[in-house]
């Protein structure tokens, strides 16, 4: 059995979720109880490994392909849990007993998210040079904003575009951070700003809007984001209307940084338009999910009327062009496919 | 007495609000019982009405200018609002009877709502021929991305931003608008779809983060929007998240049309930073308002955690450099000095 946080009640209800078959993974990725690109591969991972836990010991290994199929399916953009799943199939060999198996693929499984952690360690390490530079140049409160959830809960632990802020707060550097409140899910409002509360750093949320007036005025020194997807060249799917602030950045002139780990470049792709674009349910728009304070209940509220149509594209690719450079786990490159080359080819 | 639609309820809720006094229009104004640059306008107006209207004999005309600072001091972006106040103070001679003024101040408040109405119904016809153009070009349904209200419930009847769609629609060229849903306060999914709907415009409600996609992947032919202020040389302070929209279509050579009433032009104003921005309530942020489906009433849910600071600006200035153009009741022209003022100069 694994368990998980249910980040659809986060921050007003903490529930563990528990997983005991693979079914049970399957679910929590596509209904969003668990998100974030590295968070939704290691839960992947387990979810093969739970596969062959549950299975029968005639066809462990036939359950464990259907399994990945199923897996694979949940969440189109985000690429870890692609790579995830093929990883934990390498692993797997119909010759070999159940019982070995088991253990195998809970080892890799574990491996995977510790890996994940050590990957959002290091970009911290070097995202927080970023930071300190801006700081010894402009000798105050560095402000930085930053779009959806990429932090520990995304992550595992740590996060990648909160990693580097963590570590400035507890080095004594002064940030700021303006959380995006991230329509339709809210992850911005919900969970970086949950998080941002419980580590102590100062934050403000701010509507999805009103990133780019902040940055004309002179109130944003840095973006950083995080990632689902990296193509070798440098574009980047993020959570959708990161690249209106990739805009504003621009426009601006403001530095727009992000921070990924090796598990989200996808190697095989070159153009940012090919990454596939999931959809998700108009729901997610026509109701805003939260905590009611009459029932002190999560609830929910209608803000579209019915007989309106409703489009819910989840992600959005920011062009290379747009990106000042990628915080990786070996170091920070420009977004592009030679800077992507130099940090990653053996 | 004069009677407004309460918008807060809309689509939910249709409610007409009585206001009998002065202090009834400064409530209605500051709390948007009714919002809308053009409508506040004519909302002050009526307002200077009352405080004629509500006033004892020997105190009228120092009651008037109270009233008036109390409705100039209610919302400082829009300056339809200190125009219209100004001008139904130029018709007030304290020389003259109690019972004349009011006479007067009727006729004047129901003479620009009337100008209000004449000026969109041009604005209509001006920038249909836009549409009409793409229309020809695409030899296609032509579809149009707007942010907020700038409908009819913004303006007294047809609307800025919508004025030239609703013809457009009527006049037989199929045209299907996308809507920002506009946080915090969500016009877009709860006034403008609401108005769309009632008209039988085709229309899909997005997440304001959705418009920069759809612009990328060829979703969006024009962008057109309204204003709260635009300066003599052409800078535009509307909603907040307008500038991102203006860069978004910038990046991907969409047009980006302005639509405006001479009333909202600020012909004393020339750089765009100069318009003051209104800082709103944090509860706009925190609290989503809608209409709660179980106890079928309006309602609110919190979706930032206690414990984490707001920040709520209501407008951000689009410089005029990425402004396609501005369509005022005089016509088209570009958003410049030289181009306002060729429409404008007596």
């Amino acid at each position: 059995m694994v368990k998980v946080i249910d980040q659809r009640k986060l921050p007003f209800v903490f529930e563990l979720a528990e997983l005991h078959r693979a079914e049970d993974a399957v679910r929590a990725i596509r209904d969003m109880v668990v998100r974030g690109a590295p968070l939704i591969g290691v839960t992947a991972a387990y979810g093969i490994y739970l596969a062959v836990f549950q299975s029968s010991a005639g066809s462990w290994c036939k359950e464990i392909r259907q399994a990945a199929d199923q897996l694979v399916a949940t969440r189109p953009t985000a690429v870890n849990l692609k790579y995830a799943v093929e990883r934990m199939l390498r692993e797997v060999d119909c010759r070999r007993s159940r019982e070995e198996t088991i253990t195998r693929l809970f080892e890799l499984a574990a491996g995977m998210a510790e890996e994940e952690v050590q990957r959002c360690r290091q970009i911290g390490e070097h995202g927080l040079r970023i930071i300190q530079d801006i700081h010894e140049k402009k000798n105050r409160e560095v402000r930085i904003l930053t779009h959806c959830n990429a932090g520990w809960l995304a992550c595992v632990d740590y996060g990648t575009a909160t990693a580097p802020v963590y570590l400035a707060h507890d080095r004594g550097i002064p940030v700021h951070v303006w959380v995006d409140e991230t329509r339709p899910r809210n992850q911005g409002a919900r969970l970086t700003a949950f998080e941002l509360k419980e580590h102590g750093v100062p934050h403000t949320v701010i509507a999805d809007n009103a990133g780019g007036h902040l940055m004309q005025r002179g109130e944003v020194d840095l973006v950083l984001v995080g990632s689902d997807r990296t193509t070798r060249t440098g574009d980047v799917a993020n959570k959708i209307g990161t690249y209106l602030k990739a805009l504003a950045a621009r426009d601006n002139r403001i530095p727009f940084y992000v921070a990924l780990p090796s598990s989200s470049i996808d190697f095989q792709m070159e153009r940012g338009e090919d990454i596939p674009i999931e959809y998700r349910d108009a729901g997610e728009v026509i109701y805003v999910e939260g905590w009611n304070e009459d029932t002190r209940e999560p609830g929910r509220i209608r803000v579209v009327p019915e007989g309106s149509g409703v489009a819910n594209p989840g992600f959005d690719v920011t062009p290379a062009r747009l990106v000042t450079g990628l915080i990786t786990e070996r170091g920070i490159c420009e977004a592009s496919e030679k800077g992507i080359r130099a940090l990653f080819q053996k």
